[in-house]
């Protein structure tokens, strides 16, 4: 077989289909964030982004940078080995403990990314507990379905946060098969919620186990920043919490957060964790400084709902559509690939904003987006330049506006 | 199901036959590695660590430092988001570039851990080819295992480092049929090396690709710490080689190289690549400053080739039985699980030397070892410790020595 004709025949079909990726090459302005520099085929221009998951900034935190210097110069850069073999730093286990009074619960437990511990915390539990059944939300992230595919459990998918469909469901399998309840709290590409409450409600009734995915919520809701759950006091009802540190928080890694049992009994056996070099010792001390500030500290996550409230108003007063919700996502919808990466480029390329365009198979054809997401660290101008140019080109466009546009 | 029941049942089961891991918790001592502290139940106190795979003591190189305190004043803690979505950075891209010298190869692809360049790479070659037969070295890491286990393709093992019946398997397959060959360079635990050309010549005989691990192996290996096959001078005829910034590169971090093709054909398929947060900013700046010094400066090589000679020199004369190989890793045989478990506990304890004891499953029963890493940085007074502290507790546990012993 000649494999490079087969991967060259395979990258033709996804730029014919309009799914190629082509990623911005950025470097951040540390403290100027979202400025960022744009490095292209052409030069380098400064740009503001408008699409990062560092959701409040916390990236360029000081607190989260001098914890960082600090512990860079007390372990140095890397841990040296897996968290068993000479990789577990202090830092490891004081952000192990952060994380666990985080969402009041008795233990936590560190992976190298958020992927990392969807895939490896469900996937341990799916396959090690004989006979689980794993009812996964159908618009459960990648790393979920990869998590739950790779434990060769037996998977029911319900339909997306609808609870008499998870009933129905739930109340079908076995009533003394394990079950395990997965889902998310704020699904990222609509910015919809889910009713936990509800769901674990259901849980109780038919004795499943409840994984919520917070990744979109940590440090974002609840008075410390402990996620949905901690905002609408669930934390207690729900058997694991997995959350990123490399969003909210502003650097990288993912945790679970359960029962002691449950977190060393993913820790005994799953190969996700055991066999890969732990995170640096940096990152965690920087980590664990982002989750004490947002415990502390509620002016970020104020400051991100203003703005938030802001660019819909001003989306609103221009007719231009956005998917209702009750969270910090803002998709702006477009409705067509073409249009979609056209606008992304040319918001790039003349009025230096930078926002990914999320098309097909990211979200279902015909409802191609803009994903915004306003952060404290953008500025009331940073939002008359946004608005602006959407105004802009949803004039050069042609694209439908809502009637609201001529009030 | 009373779950919390179970997972108590398993790791009481874990805890009855050995394998029960206990961490130690460590500070290393940036600028004194393999200096650290050990925070015990009882207290802290000093250790030499001697198990870490921070195998150049690159993590605390002040080059390596620079580079991520400077990337950290100049970008911030995170990325911000996954390669797609605003997280491509312009070191990552730096870091590719050095990566893809390192190999001699068109191009390289970041990942967050080397775990995830395996399960992610392998699980999509294996599964986005139709019909590829993937033949595995049998003592492959788990994340080649977990990856090739992922894809779901055909999978055929063949027997430690033994081309013979490599070749008999490859033989046996259909002659037309996509085929990958996956192996590593140096393997961890008993530190031997793979017939690399004779490999590649089975590989053209049978229209097979290669995918070498060198996780082990790259900055150690090779004029420019290209690994073995640079070593070797067979860089060319791999198809993919596999590496780690968070072993020798003292960072964290996981990468392939190989042609533009495969890894834009990875890039655009593999969902533990595309749907997770990207490296922090200046974990790439760190690792590109080290793998840049290692093309240029040998003498951390030669100083660690230096060490291990010395250490299995005192071994050989003390009578001591370590595992013969070509490469860094100094397997000291204890062959009983209770024993290595005990001499461990007794080294950190006594002598304040940390080693982890390396029971089964990781090695078969009846080789558990102590898996000694020496490093540049370990001093001629610290082999003189461990030598000592060696010595002392073969005695004590009466574990059968060598005859070179009364030589």
């Amino acid at each position: 077989m000649d494999y490079q004709s087969y991967f060259r025949s395979r990258l033709t079909d996804l730029r014919g289909e309009g799914n190629y990726r082509v990623f911005a090459e950025l470097q951040r302005d540390c403290g100027g964030f979202p400025a960022a520099r744009h490095y292209a085929a052409d030069g380098a221009r400064d740009v503001t982004i408008w699409c990062s998951n560092d959701y409040l900034g916390m990236g360029q935190h000081p607190k989260v940078l001098a914890a960082m210097h600090a512990a860079l110069d007390r372990c140095g850069a890397g841990a040296g080995g897996t968290r068993n073999i000479s990789g577990t730093t202090h830092d490891h286990v004081l952000l192990e403990n952060e994380l666990a009074d985080l969402h009041g619960k008795q233990a936590a437990l560190l992976f190298t990314s958020g992927y990392v511990s969807n895939w490896a915390a469900l996937g341990t539990l799916a396959s090690q507990i004989p006979g689980c059944i794993v009812f996964s939300d159908a618009l459960n992230h990648a790393s979920m379905i990869e998590g739950i595919r790779h434990s060769r459990a037996q998977k029911v998918i319900w339909k997306h946060n609808d609870l008499d469909d998870l009933e129905a469901k739930l109340a079908a399998a076995p009533a003394d098969a394990p079950k395990l309840i997965a889902f998310e709290s704020v699904y990222s590409m609509d910015g919809d919620i889910a009713p936990i409450a509800e769901i674990c409600d259901l849980a109780d009734r038919y004795g499943a186990m409840t994984y919520l995915d917070e990744v979109h919520a940590v440090g974002l809701y609840g008075p410390r920043g402990g996620g949905v759950a901690e905002q609408e006091g669930l934390m207690h009802r729900l058997t694991v919490i997995e959350g990123t540190l490399g969003k909210a928080f502003g650097v990288v890694g993912g945790y679970i957060a359960a029962s002691a049992e449950l977190c060393d009994f993913v820790r005994s056996f799953a190969s996700g964790f055991i066999f890969t070099t732990a995170l640096p010792p940096a990152v965690a001390a920087g980590a664990a400084a982002s989750v004490r500030h947002l415990k502390e500290s509620a002016a970020e996550r104020e400051m991100q709902r203003q703005r938030v409230a802001e660019l819909r108003a001003r989306l609103d007063a221009l007719g231009i559509p956005h998917l209702p919700n009750p969270s910090h996502i803002i998709p702006v919808m477009v409705g067509d690939p073409v249009k979609c990466k056209f606008i992304s480029d040319t918001l790039m390329n003349e009025f230096g904003i930078y926002i990914q365009p999320i098309n097909y198979p990211t979200v279902p054809k015909g409802t191609e987006r803009l994903r915004i997401t306003p952060s404290p660290v953008h500025s009331a101008a940073d939002i008359d330049r946004l608005a602006e140019a959407l105004g802009e080109l949803w004039m050069r466009c042609q694209i439908a506006r809502r009637p609201m546009a001529a009030q």
